[in-house]
């Protein structure tokens, strides 16, 4: 489970910073890729990586602010002319639907896959064996999202090694034993699962939020997370200005992850008024509040951490 | 009057070759751009140009297909956040409105400046004191058209030189020679505009054309014209494909521009499935039928020839 920012600026692209897009890289997981966000050029960005558009099973757009959305028409379309056949599911906000069917009805793009579109509102969005994703609220210009997918646990492995050692051949005991079932063995034995099962691997949390000003739901939905990428659109200095056009500065943005208690902070969103001899200067300066913060760029990619 | 070539692909993104939009550098002539199709990501091409998206005054869109018109919300809304005032018309057959005002509504896109939106059909879209614009329908999968932009002539200029060395001075006289009118002067001579007005500049001729098989309107619009661009999806040889799919072939277009004796053929539109090193062979292909024929890439920039 990797995260693969591919445009980690603000508003408008720029050489070094493309607007809006996040990949979840779930390829050991399920195989697959989730996408947050999707500004123009993100089918450009992925050009530069491996990630294949056919492996993109869900969409998740924060809010309709076009540095986060108009990229969408371009990528559901080559993702098709790619040779893309399984369903795609984009979750966005009210509006979404409109924007996306006009866009694909009016180029006359015809999707060679089945498109989902579901508009979400606050509250569980999507829940598998593996997964989960809830959206909260945040504090935007515009009704601005942010998600927490939280892995499930999963059951510790069975310790095969030791069942041979002891003279246990493997078979169908086997699935019983992993599910820590106690088994009488034909040589009068009786053996506990729980005794050959290693502990269970807690699952991890991501949250990842659309642009915002500091507020309680950011909290809400970071809370003791493995990572929380936050917005901050300016630095320490500047929040006044954060204020102004709802945004986060550097060290708004470290506060929350602090009060959440997270493993990791990830800064994005960047406003291009910071060249790239400041960006230090901003992890510095969220750093002086939570020391696990970083700055992300452009095809940064990050391991989800263990707690 | 330049042509610099912003996307010269065909359908989706290439590394190489960015989806569709080339750019009618007006600079001398008006102090403006117009642009022609805009692609995803066509802003951010322009980002690697000298091109002031402030100056863009009209864009041409030739067809809605996907590579042709999603870069266009993007540019519209970061030629305002850049400080574009100036008005802005967008030429497009019908449904160009629509995408637009959804795309813009959704997004809650604030432009600071006027928008205007044309739909237009076959005939005259604009027609001022220095150009024509003229657009007829080509044969493609959707609605697909080509311009013919005409620069009218320019008058003769006054040669003040010879005036003054005739000893008449300059003064309101010289905008009624200028106008070719005969003047008595004060010390008595008649003299004749026209014996100080140079020969008149014959404008150029520029035919820009959208998607198409090859058609009779293709040739009509580029009827002796000093320049035509001619989309080449697909190499000579794979003529079938072209008209499944709606394109032309290297050789069609050589054929169009040798059957309209234009001046030069510029080809683009090229397939992704060419890399590099077919460029050259697609180019001599094209010569084998009109010399004149070069094929353009990303950001080639070609001064417009007078005859
Ligand atoms: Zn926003
Ligand atoms: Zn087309």
């Amino acid at each position: 489970m990797n995260l693969l920012f591919l445009g980690t600026g603000a508003g408008v692209p720029a050489k070094l910073r493309n607007v809006s897009a996040l990949a979840l890289m779930l390829l050991e997981e399920r195989n697959a890729v989730w996408l947050f966000d999707c500004g123009e050029a993100t089918q450009h960005q992925i050009l530069h990586t491996s990630l294949k558009p056919r492996k993109i099973e869900k969409i998740f757009i924060t809010h309709l602010h076009g540095d986060h959305i108009f990229g969408l028409p371009g990528l559901l379309g080559s993702r098709s002319f790619q040779g893309g056949t399984t369903e795609l599911t984009v979750y966005g906000p009210r509006g979404i639907r409109q924007f996306l069917e006009v866009s694909l009805k009016i180029s006359e793009t015809h999707l060679k896959y089945p498109l989902s579109i579901i508009e979400y509102g606050d509250g569980l969005l999507f829940e598998d064996s593996q997964f989960k994703v809830e959206a909260l609220l945040l504090d935007h210009a515009v009704a601005s999202y942010g998600f927490r997918i939280t892995e499930k646990d999963k059951q510790g492995t069975l310790d095969a090694r030791k069942l041979r050692e002891e003279g246990i051949p493997p078979g169908p005991i086997y699935k019983r034993l992993k599910e820590e079932e106690t088994v009488n063995l034909d040589d009068g034995r009786t053996i506990h699962g729980s005794d050959y099962v290693g502990p269970p691997q807690k699952g991890r949390v991501i949250a990842i939020l659309g642009d915002t000003r500091p507020c309680k739901n950011a909290v809400e939905l970071a809370r003791n997370a493995n990572l929380l990428v936050h917005e901050s659109t300016f630095s320490g200095e500047n929040e006044e200005m954060a204020r102004e056009y709802f945004h986060s500065t550097t060290m708004q943005a470290a506060e929350i992850a602090r009060e959440a208690n997270v493993g990791m902070l990830c800064l994005t969103h960047i406003s291009s008024r910071y060249a790239k001899e400041d960006w230090n200067r901003l992890e510095k300066e969220a750093r002086t509040i939570f020391s696990d913060s970083k700055v992300v760029s452009d095809f940064t990619n990050i391991a989800i951490p263990f707690n």
